[in-house]
């Protein structure tokens, strides 16, 4: 017999892209920062106490918060800090969605939006995103008209890395009845003179939240901490109730806050990204891939004509190298690239070459 | 305008005991172990990788959930790791308890458990304990005519101390036709003559399941890790379906094996807060305290006749001692007091028979 709730019975688990107990392989497949974190970072570890492991941690992580706010221009009480990026959606759909109630995507998406919107029993409305993966301009409306009071956009979009510019934002929050929640999990690979920052809507829309991880922009996703920035009525009941009390350990905060602070590392390292983005992309071109123009680590390449996409990654694979396939409509003839160190790029490419 | 479901607008937020920034202040207020944990966390924080936090840690905590399983005698499959204990309270409410559906408790007990239900808007389903802070005969019958498909028993009890026997666990489990979570948050400091140890239950009955957190026993509060035991059919849909992906970080999953794996170190300090525990039993009691014999690292100390528990509480905290005073029914007569350090044990005291 089980004692599953039957929303639970029904539902299937994320499965999470391959870590690969192998050294030696090519991690291209989980949109991981190829280059290491803060050496701060180290520092830091080396300089934890055991009177900090023995008691509590600091509840609500101030310090971090202090500096994140300092690093946005906000107020600490528009920052809530998480145990990773996906703490925070399952948080936000805890907070603003009824059991039942529907959840807002765009699709193609993050695959995990579904699933969190499954323990919660709650269906999912799905807009299907323009050709460019773009949101088409029915969606708030579709929204309001469905009773949705959270809708989670990924920006720069996943798995295409196209980027919805703050104004479209601006004009999609301001329709909504609901939650907006911006999952700006790959916002530091954007180009910066593109000037991209939605900091000046949290003036002007109060149903706008951000979700900001250290798991990529700084090379720490074995971390697990990221947060949210919000108007403070968005973050106060994330802060004080529907939070596990002590939901960020002793050692994250102080790791997370040492690596926010080196700023000049994390930007050299998606400097480097953002480079050999534009390289790989022309390569993959080269090779006859299409790839949408991309704002993230990463490619979303359609394979050349009469390929197939599912054989290649598994090709890629038996060589030691890791890329993303999604059996899904709209992606199941593409493969996600993480864009990796040169030499990890060059290995990509001369395999491709010689699978194709 | 708030954008928060009505059961979280309702509902109040868990309120932790004081982590104070003060150095030289006594914490007796949280339970902490007063010793620190194993050598073998500080190597193990040497030794951490720019590759292990660059990368996704692995999903599963596979490594530690294999030391865990040694040092039980169960399988892999019967742990899931947790980022704390608060994280599989909340989880299993996710994963057994259908949204409205009432939750059982013991009265008095963690005072985490009515949150925990106000979020998944269930009613809480609570049965006075017996005077000596046991579970009353009717317990069971009560949750299962209620519709109760989870409760909750701390196991020693919180915040008293008392131990339910295995066979009194047997009992209720056999008879609850729901899930029974036994909270073993202060397990370790059970005496080793009473033999006491749930696993044999795992065999017979598959509706029990047991938390076990790093915070007490191992000293290790700051690093938030806790585990789960059970039958497979009870550990699987946590493990797959409803923890986040990746729940405990690739640091904190090496350090807690590291700790697991240093049974010596921790259960010297486990005999240690036992002696001491014996000793200012007495000493309490000299002074007019009535406290029932504890099997945790904290008494429940009831004040003599004629003395207010909170203003007692207060003058301790103004000469910088802390310890906990609950505002409820049945406790606001008491003061519960973690057992600490030789030093600090004294301290107390000394202060104590000032203040009376």
């Amino acid at each position: 017999m089980t004692y599953e709730r039957a929303a639970i019975q029904r539902m299937h688990g994320y499965v999470p892209g391959k870590q690969p107990a192998n050294p030696d392989t090519i991690k291209l497949n989980t949109n991981e920062n190829p280059y290491p974190p803060s050496p701060a970072v180290f520092e830091v570890l080396r300089d934890i106490s055991a009177e900090s492991l023995r008691k509590y941690p600091e509840p609500m992580a101030q310090e971090f918060r202090n500096e994140a706010a300092r690093l946005h221009g906000v107020s600490p009480d528009q920052i809530v800090a998480v145990n990773g990026g996906d703490e925070l959606l399952r948080m936000v759909i805890t907070t603003f969605v009824d059991p039942g109630q529907p959840i807002g995507v765009l699709s193609p998406s993050y695959s995990l939006y579904p699933v969190l919107a499954a323990i919660q029993a709650s269906p999912v409305i799905s807009v299907p995103a323009t050709a460019d993966y773009g949101v088409p301009r029915e969606f708030a409306a579709r929204m309001n008209e469905a009773g949705v009071n959270l809708s989670l956009l990924v920006n720069p979009h996943a798995p295409s890395g196209a980027l919805l510019t703050r104004a479209q934002i601006a004009e999609i929050a301001a329709e909504l009845d609901g939650v907006l929640l911006v999952d700006e999990a790959y916002i530091d690979f954007v180009d910066p003179e593109l000037d991209h920052n939605l900091m000046p809507l949290l003036q002007t829309h109060d149903n706008v939240l951000m979700l900001r991880t250290l798991s990529k922009g700084y090379s720490l996703a074995g971390l697990r901490y990221g947060y949210g920035i919000g108007s403070k009525g968005l973050i106060a009941p994330l802060l004080t109730k529907t939070r596990d009390s002590y939901n960020v350990d002793a050692i994250a905060q102080r790791v997370a806050t040492a690596a926010l602070r080196d700023q000049a590392h994390a930007r050299a390292s998606w400097e480097r990204v953002r480079a050999e983005r534009g390289r790989v992309h022309e390569a993959l071109a080269a090779l006859g891939f299409k790839a949408p123009k991309s704002q993230s680590n990463f490619l979303l390449a359609t394979v050349p004509e009469g390929k197939n996409a599912q054989e290649l990654q598994r090709n890629l694979e038996a060589r030691g190298l890791l890329v993303r396939y999604f059996a899904e409509p709209r992606l199941d003839d593409a493969l996600r690239i993480t864009i990796g160190t040169p030499d990890q790029n060059n290995r990509l490419l001369s395999t491709l070459s010689e699978l194709l």
